[in-house]
């Protein structure tokens, strides 16, 4: 028997720019020949959906909104061109709802580059709502043995880590340095970068951290509130003193990135990972070529790293720390996440 | 019959930081064990040696110090390990003059990065003077069908874009853009990438160069002087819109950097070639991570690339336009540089 | 105005394995929501047609079929879901006509690999009729300066060839030897080869097909006619004697494969291309270990490739020899293949 | 106070093709300028030994000859030209004892493949004798912390599996099928996949195996002895059904070989280890076309292969098991191997 699908759902809805959300009855949609509609059930909140709430980025969006792009749910119906995803599977939906898989870099398997993505919570209605479309060839696959509530995070902040540890080229047994490792994306950092057999330089303050990234997998801490000469001390951390092969900043703003520049291993790479406003990346040029350091930035996972990272998790390998709290009480999230009040993640159940 | 090897020859001498050359007799060097030493008929002159007599860099450097790194010449003697390089063979005297052959970065082909490197015309003795020593293992092969003197420039400024253009990561077919195209570096840069298959967007100043790059296999020129947006018309200049996939910087300062991080195609490279004291990038990391581009610094070539780059000019695909004086002359030539009156590169003659 | 579309339209039919085609009036289709209908102009005409008449693979097929996979033309009709494919375009159709766009290959860009793969004048409706339909998503763009007849045969023939170039690994400046470098594909081969900076020895036998290859660029021509020792001269064919750093197999036979596992540089790649039923590779492990060489199969381009291959012809640098004929004579073509006697390629008029 | 060495020490020596080894006393050779002398405290026995006794294989050999390649100890002296090795350093004699350093092999960091490559054991005298001669730039460091008599072991087989798993190109969280996984390379195998963050399918044969594969982190096992199907049954042990992305091949002979070109996944890898005299690898064309998997041979690691595998040792992910007895024992150790008999790796101690 399908499942029955009301006409009415509840959402948080954000009606203009810099105001907060409200939480309201909206009707559900229905997909359209290519699309499919999910029951969500749980849906991670980030920093990202307060900057959409916001305005804060030289991106247009949709408005009214409904925010929200870590949803995991269960397909509840699909259009009639829909083959490969069946009603009853459970998904996820993330940041990148859909793109043409026409063009340039849809052809070169870079989906999250295409100059017409949809973005889920941002120009198109996202998770943080009862009934959530999505176009199929989009939606990420979750097995049945993964808890959604669990999983939710790992669709926006664990791909993008994943990914990020991808781009630097760094191979297994080789060392890389994570700045903010004690952090919300630091933390997930750590597990993906254990898993994928790195040797992991933890940056972050505080011997709270430092036994939290200890435990996640990290083999060196180095702390920057106490440390007299960061440079060295990174340097130090690694066997022969040349420094890590890769550093993920997580968190970006122009001091840790000039450090990074210096610490790299000759060859290494710097990957900026977050989209922070208005700030801006500044290398020496004489050193970055003498070392010939490579400089990249890493937006999200595409649909096979989108796999790959679920499949970690799937495989125990992944804990992201959350606390779950009522799709109504939303507002409070934010307002912790304003005040920089939050350790993990939070995620909304969309039943309360 | 073993060629005579005199006791003195001609040399031109930097006693100390910032004066001039002196032209005078020295001795010749006798090599080590693993060392030859190679009669030097001619010698390209870079901008790397006026950096090195007047102290620019922030690299010690050897006092007296005989400067030069492009050589070309004949092996005279060599030392009892050495079993590779035969006497009368023809080689080139570059930039690496020898590395450890041992650690990490010699490990990995990347001897440029060597902490032991010695760097020729600057750590120790170069090719401004009729006999030079060289690390055996670190020589470049000349056949004997290549002119000593048309092949010399190519030892540096041939070898480092090609090397840029190598570490772009850009295919046969894709586009690539060279800021400063018409230059020195710049129209060697040309060569290379047309020989590579590559599709090239000249950007530089004037309807001369325009010509020039034209002729050197530019499909596309951009004139940074009477462009009104030179962002815009880059990507004009690439079928999709897109820009281009790479783009090589050989004379770098912050303005081209900046426009190159805006025109380049997402996912694409901007490769930093060139040294210039003091200069740094910006980039704006929002706009650097949405598009996933990669910044690198290209220093010299290794030694494998130093066998593909001449073996190009072999087989006549790569001209380098020069204009030969004696060794003698070299103050004028250093004269003419700082004045930025040389078009082309300009070779000096030992012999005279 | 929109293009007139008939009901009925001129076909070459395949009833039944091993017989031949029969030209007869079929209907015209109409395109699914994702699909256009494409006014066929040319196509050409390759052995897979024969192979796919003949029943010749281990592979299932439609029947009756109407065949052909190297068609050009002029899209007149679209699916409603269609967006990025307008009506007037010019487009091609071919080996793979559509996949699922979902799966792990397709995710990867591999959708050649896709197990949903359609393939045109194979499981579905090919070039062979004047109104083809194709998946949107997958047809090849055509360029308005590029004449429909002569870009026919690059649908495939063209696709592949470069394809196979790209998985060799070969960079430019290195050398790639092509085996059958005379024949219908190889003279492609030779021409995609040039056209990304690679050295070429082309294998055939007779001194007109070392003319030919010799114009299509390649710098050497080992003929396997009168060579006592084609692995030596090969070998000798190569500045240092190592051997080329690719092999490309275009016409595999047991006896070439081996020899060229045995003349490929250590640390080279065998590429093969093409299907013939039944062959086997064979290599001894010892050498291949030792050397450590690397074997692999090449099937068809995906869309990135295509999308590449054909911008090399669109930029003048890429010929393919043909004739053309009505598409009514298509088993005088076929009787003419199977007698081998053809040289080129042969392209049918659909409007004949 | 330097080391005494010596004028004579215990040696095996084999003086003739197909006997057995003469455990006698032998004067110690000199270091010659790029050389060091190493006091070879223990030395693991490898099949390659028992070959090169038995001159198995189509490559000449010294004679009389020590054998051995898996030697630790300590530097005594060296020669006058190596500054990077001090004398009481702890390193390696691994099977590539020296090698050119100039070619183009050596020059693109595969020093195993240079021409002119002296090999232990084989070409030049190895390591069960008590002085052990080596060239200076290819001795394995190893750390201090790490046992001389656990680590001998992996200085063969250790790097040749890490090496095979790094040529197949399997990403952390990819999968990796090893066949023979629960024998002496296998068993390595699968603890360098587990570290490198693979996901292993062990095929071998009984409950032992199954047992012993499982605790070295293998998370599926394929029992070749009771499969009724073993290609289904090792694609079925994939999450989707598609086969493992690499296959690694510690053992190889026909049926294996064959088996994994058709289990592997579509794009794969199947890596060859080791070297059967004789035997010959074997694939249908139209399959591994079809599918575009790759097959390649790999032989032993190079010097930075080297370091990283003794770096995965001295993080405690690595234990090979073995068997210590002493120098005076070999033709015991070597009759065992004859017999099959042998579970581990044996090593022997030089001092008794």
């Amino acid at each position: 028997m399908p499942p029955t699908i009301p006409n009415e759902q509840w959402a948080q809805v954000i009606e203009k720019t810099g105001g907060s959300c409200e939480y309201k009855k909206i009707p559900v949609a229905k997909p359209a020949a290519d699309e499919v509609l999910i029951n969500i059930k749980f849906s991670g909140v980030c920093h990202t959906d307060l900057h959409a709430m916001n305005g804060d980025w030289p991106l247009d969006r949709k408005l009214p909104l409904v925010g929200g792009h870590e949803g995991a749910g269960v397909v509840v119906s699909r259009g009639e061109l829909v083959e490969d995803v069946e009603v009853g599977e459970h998904v996820g939906v993330k940041w990148i709802n859909g793109t043409c898989l026409s063009c340039d870099m849809c052809q070169q398997s870079d989906e999250p580059l295409c100059q017409k993505a949809l973005l889920s919570g941002y120009t198109v209605d996202g998770t943080f709502q009862q009934y959530c479309i999505a176009k199929a060839a989009h939606v990420a696959r979750i097995p049945k043995e993964c808890s959604l509530e669990a999983v939710a995070p790992v669709l926006c902040a664990g791909i993008t880590v994943y990914k990020g540890l991808k781009e630097s080229g760094a191979r297994p047994g080789q060392t890389v340095a994570i700045v903010g490792a004690g952090g919300g994306l630091g933390s997930l950092a750590c597990q993906y970068a254990k898993a994928m057999g790195l040797d992991i330089i933890a940056i972050d303050g505080g011997d709270e951290k430092r036994e939290m990234t200890r435990e996640l997998g990290a083999g060196h801490f180095v702390d920057y509130m106490t440390s007299k000469d960061l440079v060295a001390d990174v340097k130090a951390a690694t066997n022969d003193g040349l420094g890590p092969h890769a550093v993920i900043l997580v968190a970006v703003n122009e001091k840790p990135f000039q450090q990074a520049a210096e610490y790299v291993r000759p060859r290494g790479s710097v990957v900026i990972i977050g989209l922070p406003a208005g700030a801006y990346l500044r290398a020496p040029v004489f050193e970055s070529v003498i070392k010939m350091i490579t400089i990249k930035g890493s937006y999200v996972g595409n649909r096979r790293d989108t796999a790959e990272a679920i499949e970690f998790f799937r495989r125990g390998l992944i804990k992201a720390p959350f606390k779950t709290v009522g799709l109504s009480e939303l507002n409070d999230v934010y307002e912790k996440m304003h005040q920089g009040a939050i350790a993990g993640r939070f995620v909304v159940d969309t039943s309360r």
